[in-house]
């Protein structure tokens, strides 16, 4: 019986690459790791030892330096849809082209105000401290003839300290969980979201850096303001929250472990645990997964 | 414009759990961390507060620790089968569970035969060190009507010294990489591998353990024989001669990140470097990936 | 010849600890990293094995929760101090307790102000977001006589994107490097301080979360201040700004990795990379170690 | 009151080299991480800017492949010395080196022996995979005078299913450990061990690879056949197993961890759990230290 080739791609992944904007004394800083992954018409490359319809992964690496002086970076978003649509239109072998980023955001050092020592504070035009939160990411696919754009983030973790329950679930002959009416919930924020922009001419691609503050604003808000009677309806709150206020989203898929605070038996030692003193447990843990899509559009951010 | 709840599941994920054999001298150990997801009949958990049709993350915890005592764990595979239809078929609401399983192996320690010091040795029947290489992988999926496994490996770190060329590709305005006739080519091995087993009432079950031995074993040979114009035909070699030697294997799917070993120039030292000293670079790394499967097949395995 | 059982010690490592205050609607977290360490007549432990001078480190455990509730925690430091002089003042075998602890931080999430929606905004009492920077560590000692602390922090990134230099080196018949006019500094900042602090029965504890803030501040600014010819001038202009600013504060080291920043050479693409452009390596790297201590006292802060 | 510049030290850390012996058909591999640390008269250094006594940080890397070349990798522990030797002895103000390496070992793929195909196998002599067990580590410290040598291993990850019981401790008012008369033992061995060889010139250098092949043997042995009451038993057992068998070794300090093992409880499911199913934690764990010697020997392993 014979063997099929399926689905393939190759590209040099996690180039790690600083632009620093120089062009007065406050500099600009993008930190951004990108990834390149690219498919076509590459049978011989697997079957035959052909390299000719290769485009090495090093020369992928060095038009993402070289891009990053020719085009510069103004978003995450926009430099992977620069790169997508050159290593496509200009390869005639290659028929798509996923750029993969994660951008490190930098806060700046900020130092006494000389004139106002002790009462006012100035930045360093050229001193940045990594914002040590959540990474943003973004993932742009063309295929020669529109663009779609998943943008997102992760490592973001948030906790509520109260006003979350537990309760009311299948019990089965495995069950010794006790019900909760007031416990801790917390997670590690993994968040996609689909943009509706498929670059085609006409069209203007969002303000990203502008519509990603928003979302990340709206799951943060969307976290806080819901009363929780499951981690489920926490992650259908904030999905919800954000194609409510952001239209320019389609569909948004979340990963949200539940990072489970043990509340500690003190009653051994004589002490009562009033909600107080919990064990920050690793593993296992809850996993919660879903999307929350537009009515009418086709979802398509993938299952981890 | 309404909002759609779209894919959604839930579970435990991360369960460590390790089952002794202690039915002679001679334990055995299995040592696995199993994850749970399971999907449904689950609006309402995300909708209204009711968790009804829930059965809690940490009773699918308990089960797979009770399970590993009334089932025992022949195999990964086996035990993610028995979990899946337990869910399923004992869970109205549930339509739909996905068992995810890393398996860590441990060597028996051996020590001087006694009877023969310094010449035989002999294994201590509870003593174990683990063996740090690959993890071994499976997912099994069941929807209440037919299985599907997915087994693999993950972090088998292979090398060949030579063997290896690279050269006769693509060159464009942004190409400094120079052909090589001569190539360390590295790389770690993240392989799976779909079964044809589809677990219908009369289905034997594959020899799991073995068919992971062998597989394995293919993966090895194909990658130490094939002398390699490209880390892409490598790949192709390795899908194809599993699958031309597992029949009981439908589709196989690598990924190979290319770890780049850098010929260290010396000419600055008067040294002369004939392919002896090299500089084993982390990041960026090229990325190939790829899918063989027999004709005629469906395949499944998702891109990562 | 005989064997001598030499430096020992034991204790419950990593005791993850969240305690809340939920005094009023606008609750207060402290998130910790426990590890016990205890020394003393423990010989017998190791060589009879007899456990009577033992006190199990699942013990050590249960007294960190415990005194979580029973003492709160005001500070790292103080919660360790009271920690240590409980297991050797309570423990006649123990003569000597190290707690090292690590600290998370967690902002308060903000939304909208409802009185004033898109203009002010508030925190929410109960809902927090993980900081992700840096991580505030400390290391408490006590002998049964005098305590000794050590505070530190660790993965605080900086870079300056200007403002050093490298040059006037050694050059030997290895030597390759061009000297640097003006390059990107960038480390990852891990710090330890020594308080004068020794906890003699009048004398009272320094106020530590308000030194913590200080030294750091201290330390951003004067990586930020200081025109740089190599990274062991910055490393001396930061430990000795902190000295010059906290009395309390008796010595200093530092760990400071340089986290090279490469210029990328794009002169084969035709373009002119003016400080712009870099690459961020990952491996190897420059790592540079010092301590500055006052004149007359014994520096103490162990190399790492 | 003035400020002194205390204990400092710099170099290139984690210099990833891969040596390849290509003297036959069958190729020999090192695989290296070096860290260079000097120290000297740097005064300057800190606190002029002027770096004439500087060798920089790429200089040492530029050495360390060099040598790799001019001197080959017989074994981590002489490719140091040789290290060091020409840091100190070659450069006035450097006073002090000290080498750090890890040292990771593949092992030959092996394919069926094609004239017995099925029978015998035999191996590729230019492939490898590699052995993800532990990591073998060194630590060689020059001064100019005499040299100091200490080896390890990490990551040495070992069980036993029984032979382990803790019983008899001390209890009080923190105390809700039961006593365990049959337990899980496993730990994630880190040992360093130093030599007595000091570098004189008529000194034969100890066979560092047999040395190194013989002391983790007694340490695998020395657990596997300690029935032990306490993992302090067990640590002192296999430090005092390294002694009393390997004379060329002063001093040995171990670092376990305690990898505890949990049983489940499985009572409320119906099901006795007689030592048989085990829920394997991450955190917290017991971490228990210590340091074997010979008698008058000063020992010098810092505690971590």
């Amino acid at each position: 019986m014979a063997h099929v080739l399926g689905q393939n791609q190759y590209g040099k992944a996690e180039n790690r690459i600083v632009r620093v904007y120089r062009d007065s004394t406050r500099h600009e800083i993008k930190d951004l790791n990108v990834s390149v992954a690219l498919s076509g018409d590459l049978d011989d490359v697997h079957l035959t030892g052909s390299n000719a319809n290769c485009l090495p992964t090093d020369t992928t690496k060095n038009t993402v330096f070289a891009f990053a002086k020719e085009y510069g970076i103004e978003s995450a978003e926009q430099f992977g849809i620069t790169l997508a649509k050159h290593f496509v239109d200009n390869n005639e072998p290659i028929h798509r082209a996923r750029i993969r980023i994660e951008e490190y955001t930098w806060d700046r050092i900020k130092t006494p105000d000389n004139s106002a020592r002790f009462i006012g504070s100035e930045e360093v035009g050229h001193s940045f401290v990594r914002n040590g939160g959540e990474t943003r990411t973004s993932e742009i696919v063309y295929d020669g003839e529109s663009v779609q754009v998943i943008s997102g983030l992760k490592d973001l973790v948030v906790m509520n300290s109260t006003n979350s329950e537990f309760w009311g679930y299948i019990k089965d002959k495995y069950t010794t969980l006790q019900e909760a009416y007031d416990r801790i919930l917390a997670t590690q924020v993994t968040a996609r979201w689909k943009y509706g922009f498929t670059g085609k001419d006409d069209e203007a691609q969002p303000n990203w850096n502008r519509s990603y503050t928003h979302v990340r604003r709206h799951l943060l808000e969307a976290f806080a303001e819901t009363y929780s009677y499951s981690l489920q309806q926490t992650l259908h709150s904030m999905g919800t929250r954000v194609l409510n206020n952001r239209s320019e989203v389609d569909e948004v898929r979340l990963e949200l472990p539940n990072k489970h605070h043990f509340l500690v038996d003190l009653e051994p030692f004589g002490l009562k645990n009033d909600n107080e003193v919990y064990y920050a447990a690793d593993r296992m843990y809850g996993l919660i997964e879903g999307t929350v899509h537009r009515e009418g559009v086709l979802p398509v951010i993938p299952v981890a």
